[in-house]
């Protein structure tokens, strides 16, 4: 058994700000992070919550993410950026990035912001999100170490690099799709491996190339396999296009894993898009237009045993809501790890 | 047996041009489409070749596709065009939308232009390529006609709705990706039906929302399943939202299926992305940077029985090239085809 405790939002949040700020970071920029990293949390994407906080900070301390670094502006159109992260915190680098491409596009209507020489950004639903409080839509790519193989390959050689696009509605929380090109994340393979127990095929192969219901072998040369097989290479491919090569930033092998190479930033590329709704239509009528849009889903004739059908990040909003009133819980486990990590930097969580 | 006939691409192209200027279009609105209806077929992706082009006649002979129209910006902004696309067909509003979306990108850096009241548009790549060109990069999205039901639903409430990225490189073609949200298109079960044959499961549900083999079942209130269950879902929820809700465009049931309506436009939407290089980077080293990029993957160990790695795009620039010397290999049926749908506007097809 796994003993969960429940932790008010706020607490958590002041937490990891002071976590950072006794890092390094500036008042500012930790309160940029621990929102990003307790956003995650509460949206149930605890893969992208605290338990991603140790690994900053040992590469805080490692020399992997400057923590007082700022963004530069490398080159500028009307339409565009391009922005060195300076090796910042990748959660710090992409939130400027996007409200750079907020900014940009209020007076152009649209704009790409491209960033190279970034780190590990977490949830890159966040940024998205950030747009549709401004009545924009949304779009967050990034590269990201490496995971799976090339359609017909074996090996480690691309990321399962992730997309998300975010668009304002009228019905109280925006429609977020948040997706990693793989059909499901390494940390289910890890727990299974834990459990002792096997991965269905059609999750992974082992390093020759060939299907495996042995988690393990994803630790021994072993690969995600992309959604929708050619599909998912393929949007992966691109998004490591998008993201990586256009940005100048490091690309697939030559990504450091955060929590294996702390000492170097990840040097990770990401791709931000805003686009502004009232270049094109009265917000009011965009939004009552994706209303009916939700609707006519949430409406849909249910398959036998389905009780109710859902759109791209309505879960993830309940489960916020639900965070925000009740707290946030975490396993005994991860309390533990962030008591440590408060001990190091001499916080005592009092969570 | 089925038999096949070899026709030279330039013939091909002619034939097209020819019926389509005699069902109504100018003469460069001929050019256009017959251009990317020929290159469909030159690609192998023959779903969006000469086989649609009785439907397209009849939509024009019928209403649903007005051949003098020309496309109008409604709203613009320096980074932004909303278009109306005045029911003309589809390739040529789609042709003439990007081209606007590159002009201005050439200016600003990149521009994202919304196209409302079009038609079926056929393959999405040609136009993400037309940017491959002037070194930028494209990106092109359409909401189509219903086929798929949202993730625990039944019945055709949301298209496939399709997606391309194209990326220039340094080798000879750009790697192009263009993808429908369906595990598979409908035609293959079309034709599983015709032939008697069953489907895997995975590919289609029946008009209740259960899992079927029958690919019957497609024909009579049944589903093409989503890539990747949810994520193509919610994918193909993206891509109405940004192609069809922002432009003003027809939405999922109230897009007419061409070939079921001809009477009517489609009514569908699309948005097209310009990015131009030159604003991020200097293009050779982009390209130097795309070429290892896919190196990489051309170079991957690979799987038992795997001859060889490809990159999107890469399979269908080598049909490409094929057609281009030995001409388009088309089945007998659809010469057929050709020749009644010559006889009907009083050109003899003489491949």
């Amino acid at each position: 058994m796994v003993e969960h405790k429940r932790i008010p939002a706020d607490i958590l949040k002041r937490f990891v700000e002071s976590i950072l700020r006794r890092s390094g970071l500036s008042e500012k920029d930790s309160a940029i992070g621990a929102d990003v990293i307790v956003t995650a949390e509460m949206r149930g994407v605890s893969s992208h919550g605290v338990v991603a906080l140790p690994g900053y900070v040992t590469q805080i301390l490692k020399g992997g993410i400057n923590p007082d670094s700022d963004i530069k502006v490398l080159a500028e159109n009307s339409a565009t950026a391009l922005v060195d992260g300076c090796a910042g915190m990748g959660q710090v680098v992409s939130y400027k990035s996007m409200a750079l491409a907020i900014e940009k596009a209020k007076k152009s209507g649209a704009c790409v912001v491209s960033v190279k020489n970034s780190n590990h950004l977490g949830a890159c639903a966040y940024y998205s999100m950030m747009c549709t409080k401004e009545n924009m839509i949304g779009i967050t790519l990034s590269n990201a170490a490496v995971l799976m193989a090339p359609t017909g390959g074996a090996g480690q050689l691309i990321g399962n690099n992730p997309l998300s696009i975010a668009v304002p509605t009228g019905i109280g929380y925006p429609v977020v799709l948040d997706m990693a090109m793989s059909v499901v994340a390494a940390g289910k393979l890890f727990n299974a491996m834990k459990a002792g127990e096997s991965i269905p095929e059609g999750w992974a192969l082992d390093d020759m190339g060939r299907p495996t219901t042995n988690p393990a072998d994803l630790y021994s040369g072993g690969t995600l396999l992309p959604v929708g097989g050619y599909k998912g290479y393929g949007l992966a491919l691109m998004v490591e296009a998008l993201a990586g090569v256009l940005s100048g930033a490091a690309l697939t092998v030559d990504i450091a894993y955060f929590r294996g190479e702390p000492e170097k930033p990840t040097g990770s590329g990401h791709m931000f898009i805003a686009i502004d709704i009232a270049s094109f239509m009265r917000i009011d009528e965009f939004k009552s237009r994706m209303d009916e849009l939700i609707s006519r889903m949430h409406n849909a004739p249910k398959s036998p045993g389905v009780d109710r059908i859902y759109v791209p990040g309505e879960m993830e909003f309940e489960t916020y809501e639900y965070c925000k009133k009740h707290g946030i819980v975490l396993p005994e486990s991860v309390i533990e790890d962030l008591r440590e990590l408060g001990k190091a930097v001499g916080i005592v969580f009092t969570g």
